[in-house]
């Protein structure tokens, strides 16, 4: 008989690769809205994730919290995802994409060309501008970013970034911080359907039952802020939020039941076993 | 700065207890529809299950695959809960529960008086009739059963059950082996909030996001087959739902974030860590 | 040209039968929550409706607004349901049903013997006892009651009420005055496919697209009050209503498309029409 | 007592205005799809629509079915709507656009300066090019045509459009002719919210109750083709969506019931009627 410390082995065998970079974990998370530094550390542990994303203009102007984020976390292990958040335009966040490759290279990350692209006119919804960020987005890659850009679920859009180069495409799932959920699956599908590069469901999940929904439908990563750090136990949460992403990874590969219209007998009295 | 080795100990703190016996996972599974015992062994094993299901009338009918049940699983670690399936009537069910308690008994388990009761006359969407589980219920508790109905999510047959003494109520998701998933959410959340006893959700759930969204519902444990045994891949679905019923009850525990109708900024550009 | 008078003709040509009498509206509506008498009379007349139910009980006390309810609506136009609100025990039930047949014949329907039949201990939720209702239910079908019970959407309870002689089904949406809408879908189309007596829709629908939903799934009926009584302007949600129904209705008798997965141009360059 | 025809008059007092052109109907149809021409103009009829959509390139190639549009309807009562289907690039639709504005010269609509505008490179979802979408509408707008884009439902994108000069948007439902519904609800809802141009949901409606949903979350209008077209009777299912439409704009204007969690009783023991 198999042993129990055999079984938990089982992991999914094909792993997360952007940009040539591989990666174990498929949840990224973030460094904002953290109550304590504390909080935030154990968090990240906690999620097993491997990427970070670090908002720059945040640590640029010296937002309370941010002093420390070099010692923080352990840039050996994690990997570190500049954003423009706070960007509404895209020339402010070509301008911001060139200081977070400058923040990766003081953290140690000489190769760190990664960025997480957001043009955020609107304050209310913080929903992306889809035009200037494919404008960025086209300027950024020429400069040599792996441009990883936050988008509306709009299919066409996606693949408009992915044909300009883009090293995946961001779909958000409902609006930033609104724990709101999968709102746009059925595009979302699409995306994932038709994507030749990763696809990472970022914003607007708020419990792990939408992460592990996301992963289901064949997503190839999650970044989750907002539902970690603003848990009433966030590092409890950001556990959570780790094993959904691993068992709806799982389960994508394991190749789910076919839903029904009708019942089928978990115990037929006639059996099932041939052999 | 915490190791990843000690955030991997995060485990909900408040175990299962049903009828005084306790439960570290919160995951039942059952022995039905593998494609070999072998598949089966493993993926019991992989769901980290501690209560397996099985159903009485199949054992005594020799069906395939079932001669073998008493080596197949290592009964000093699992607890057997023997089902009714199969009966149509109440008078059915209490016959088959007794033969369940002697089964029991032949696997070791002497003090192992549980009972799932099913009372199913319809075939096409094996949905439990009420009125017959209600009867059979106040028999099998005054005969020293600990009661475990299988019942559509109606909230007031639920607290009745409760009342003559049922040790569990175990409404069902959606029809058996369907995979339609939480089909009754607002009547199972009823249920939840109203119960004096554990809630486990049962039949029905198709996929680890339906898993996690019933544990984070509060629902006390889960039970699933079909969707284990006849997925592609059974022993990583195991895996993968039993990570997800692990996840969902962490996020039940640790207080999701509420849903907001519009954006909070995951990276606002003004700080929230206070020291 | 066809005129457009001749279109607005086109309506469905198979009427509601309920115990043997006929009606052309599908909706049924309420008396009680109103802000004014006056109100309720208009919106009565705008949805449409013929058959009004009416709680004996609130008649009985003489709760406010109730002692001109025979003056108030034309009763040789509108067909009265007394219903059994407020009872919370079988027995409770059928002496209330009793006495609204008494209420019946003194507003001029000698041969009125309908009765929506509500046994609900439970004053949260106000969802009904499977048990005393099908009690109750037995007790008035003998009594020569045409009894139209309110219940949980529970298929096998609805099989067992219509086997003792009811004369429809009301599987609630949600619970009353939530509108919540059909939280309960997947178990009421079961309920539907498998009755041989109309199915009422009763309870919790809010808005219009829950009401045509309803419809579309090939129910036959619905009884709606609070989400009309308790509108900003219930004259016009009144009229909504109504029309709801029968578009739900004529959606259904008309066959809609099949749910795709891709699109399917509109407008294709290639044309369809053959002759 | 109020009569039952005074009562039928209750209509929506606010009329749909596009382009400074009033309409009372605010359901659009299509003309492509039908069986025969008959079933197309009967439906029409039925449907209650004054707006109709016909796709320029269909009618320039001669498709089948479409050498007698000009006799088939009555242009003096129906507003054509010139589409640009089948258009992949800015540049096609805008010479498609232009030869829609010759063909309703010839149907009599001197003034007609509409075009729906539909920018499609994709052929599998046929879902719509937000960048060659914003760059023909900003050409159209300039050689003075009132622009109606067809869109996904991209808020962002949506407001883009109307500041350039579009005079509504279309947000789809879901993918052309999928019959999927409202897959974008909330989406569509920031749209609406934010928008000072009608807002036209477009596509992918399948039902009346969806037709409703769009409604009352406040969408100004609706357009549906292949749900009628392709429905066994489309007659009646043009009739039904009409109903259905006017029913969730009265709704909205109504002011529906708010969704609560618990219950409140349609017919309370103690009356609400204070007079």
């Amino acid at each position: 008989m198999q042993t129990i410390e055999k079984s938990t082995q089982i992991k999914s065998d094909r792993p997360l690769v952007i940009a040539g970079k591989t990666f174990k974990s498929r949840l990224m998370t973030g460094t904002g809205k953290y109550r304590t530094i504390e909080e935030m550390q154990q968090s990240i542990i906690a999620s097993g994730c491997e990427i970070v994303t670090v908002a720059v203009r945040r640590v640029q102007t010296k937002a309370p919290g941010h002093e420390g984020l070099a010692e923080a976390l352990d840039w050996t292990k994690i990997w570190m995802l500049p954003n423009t958040a706070g960007c509404q335009t895209a020339e402010d966040a070509i301008r911001v994409a060139r200081l977070g490759r400058e923040m990766a290279k003081l953290l140690g990350q000489e190769d760190n060309n990664f960025v997480k692209l957001e043009v955020i006119p609107d304050t209310k919804y913080l929903l992306p501008d889809p035009i200037g960020t494919l404008q960025a987005a086209e300027q950024l890659v020429k400069e040599g970013f792996a441009v990883l850009p936050y988008i509306n679920a709009d299919p066409l859009l996606a693949k408009r970034l992915e044909d300009v180069g883009c090293v995946t495409v961001m779909p958000l799932g409902s609006p930033i911080g609104s724990g709101q959920g999968i709102n746009n699956a059925a595009n979302i599908q699409i995306i994932i359907d038709n994507a030749n590069v990763p696809v990472v469901v970022d914003a607007g999940i708020g419990a792990p039952s939408e992460a592990a929904q996301a992963m289901e439908m064949g997503a190839d990563a999650l970044l989750i802020n907002s539902a970690i750090a603003l848990a009433q136990n966030p590092v409890a949460m950001a556990r959570a939020m780790g094993l959904a992403a691993e068992a709806g990874r799982l389960a994508y590969e394991a190749g789910r039941i076919p839903v029904k219209t009708y019942a089928s007998a978990s115990s037929p009295l006639t059996g099932t076993i041939t052999n």
